[in-house]
C-alpha cells in the first residue's frame, strides 16, 4: 500500500449551484458535491452557501473519512437550526477542510422529460490567496 | 461570522459563448455567467464581447453585491447605447472586477425538446499574465 | 479602448476529441475549439491531432484575428494533403499559437433524437513545462 | 516533426466516477478516461479507485504508448484477481503515471431514452503537492 498523503486544496468555490425544483422519468434532478480525501487522516469540511439576495447560510459540517470519496447531495446539507438549500434558487457553494482535498461539482437535471449532465472541478483556492 | 476576504481573480476568460435562437418545452434556452463575490466589498466588473467578425463590445458594467452571487443572463447585458448580445452568433466573454470573484459559465439548451447543459469554470487569469 | 495584451497560453490539450458519426433532429452533432485572441495582433495556431492506433496528424495552421474569438468546427480541420478529422474515432487535439490565447472545447451529440452538450476549458501548458 | 515532449502532470484526480447501470436507445451508458502522451516514450499509468464506504482498488496498470491517446471506459479496468469498478455505486479515481500525461473524464448517461453527456479536465497535482 502506498503512503497516503493528502493532495489538493484546502478550499473550493461553485459559482454555479442550483438545486431544480423538477424531476420526470426515473431519475430525480439533484446537485452532487463529490469530495476525494486521499489522506489516512479524515477531512473535517465546512460549506457555505452564498445567496443573490439574502445573508450566507454558514457553518455546514461534513466528514469524508480517510481514504474515501463521498458523494454529497446538496439538498442533503443542513445549517444552524437545521436550514436547507432551497429548489428553485440560484446560490454558490464555498467549501473548507482542515486538510486538503479534491472537489467537482455535478448537476443533473431531468426537468423535461430526459435528463441532463453537467460538472466541472470546483475552482481551488490556493494557499495566500485572499488573505 | 468569519472573515470576509476576495478570493479568485480579477479577470476572468470564456471563449465558448453562444445563445442558442430556439427554444422548447417548459425551459428556456440561455446562458448564465455565475459569479461569487466573498468579500465583504461589492465588485464592479465591466464584460467585454468578442466576435468573430466585427469589432468588440466593450464596456458592459455589472455590479455583484458583498458576500453574494449573481448567476447573470447573458441576454439581459447591455453596452453602450443599449447593445446587447445578439442570439444564434458564436462570441466569447471577458469580465474584469476591482476585486476578486470567482466565475463559472453554464448552458442550458433547449433547442430540441428535452434541455441539455454544459458547464465551465471560466479561464481565470493570472496577475502579471498579459502584462 | 483598453490595452489589448494578449493572455492565455501559447500551448492548450484537449484530450477527450470525438466527431460524433450520427445526427438526428435540426441540430447536426458537432464539435467545437473556441479560441480568444484578446491582443491586438494576430494569433498563428497549429494543431497535432493524436491517435489511438496510428501516428499523429500534424501542422494544421489556422488564424485566429487580432481581438477576434473563433469557434472551430473539429471537422473542417484541414492537414497535410487534405486530410482531415475522421468521425466516430477517439483522438486528442494539441493546439499551439505564436501569442497566448484561450482555448475551450465544447461538444455537441444529437446522436439520440435530443441533444446533449458537453464542454471544458482546455488545459493550459505552463511556460517551461516539457522543456 | 516537432520535437516530442511529455507534457502535463504525473498525477491526476478526478472525484465524480460513476458507471451508469442502465442504458436505453442506441448509444451505452459509459464514462471514458481519456489520456494524451505527447511524448516519445510509452507512460505506464496505475489507477486506484476510492469508494464511500470500503477500501480503494488500488494498483490497476495501463499502458497509453508515445505519441498516442487512450479513451479508457472505466468499466474495462481490471485491479487485483480480475475485480472490476462496480456500476451504480459513487467513486473517485487518482490516476499516476510515470511521465507526464494530461488527462479529461467524460461520461456518456443514456439511462433516460436520450443520452446526456458531461465532461471535465481532471484535477492535476502539482510536483510538491501532497508530500
Amino acid at each position: 500500500m502506498k503512503a497516503d498523503r493528502a493532495i489538493g486544496a484546502r478550499r473550493w468555490i461553485i459559482p454555479d449551484g442550483y438545486i431544480p425544483p423538477a424531476s420526470s422519468g426515473t431519475l430525480e434532478s439533484h446537485e452532487s458535491v463529490c469530495v476525494l480525501n486521499t489522506s489516512d487522516r479524515d477531512a473535517h469540511l465546512r460549506f457555505t452557501i452564498y445567496f443573490e439576495d439574502r445573508e450566507p447560510l454558514e457553518n455546514i459540517p461534513y466528514v469524508v473519512p480517510a481514504r474515501r470519496t463521498k458523494h454529497i447531495r446538496t439538498s442533503s446539507l443542513r445549517g444552524d437550526g437545521g436550514r436547507s438549500i432551497p429548489a428553485g434558487v440560484p446560490y454558490a457553494i464555498e467549501g473548507e477542510s482542515d486538510i486538503p482535498v479534491v472537489v467537482q461539482y455535478s448537476r443533473m437535471d431531468s426537468t423535461q422529460a430526459e435528463n441532463a449532465l453537467m460538472s466541472v472541478v470546483a475552482y481551488p483556492v490556493r494557499e495566500g490567496e485572499g488573505q
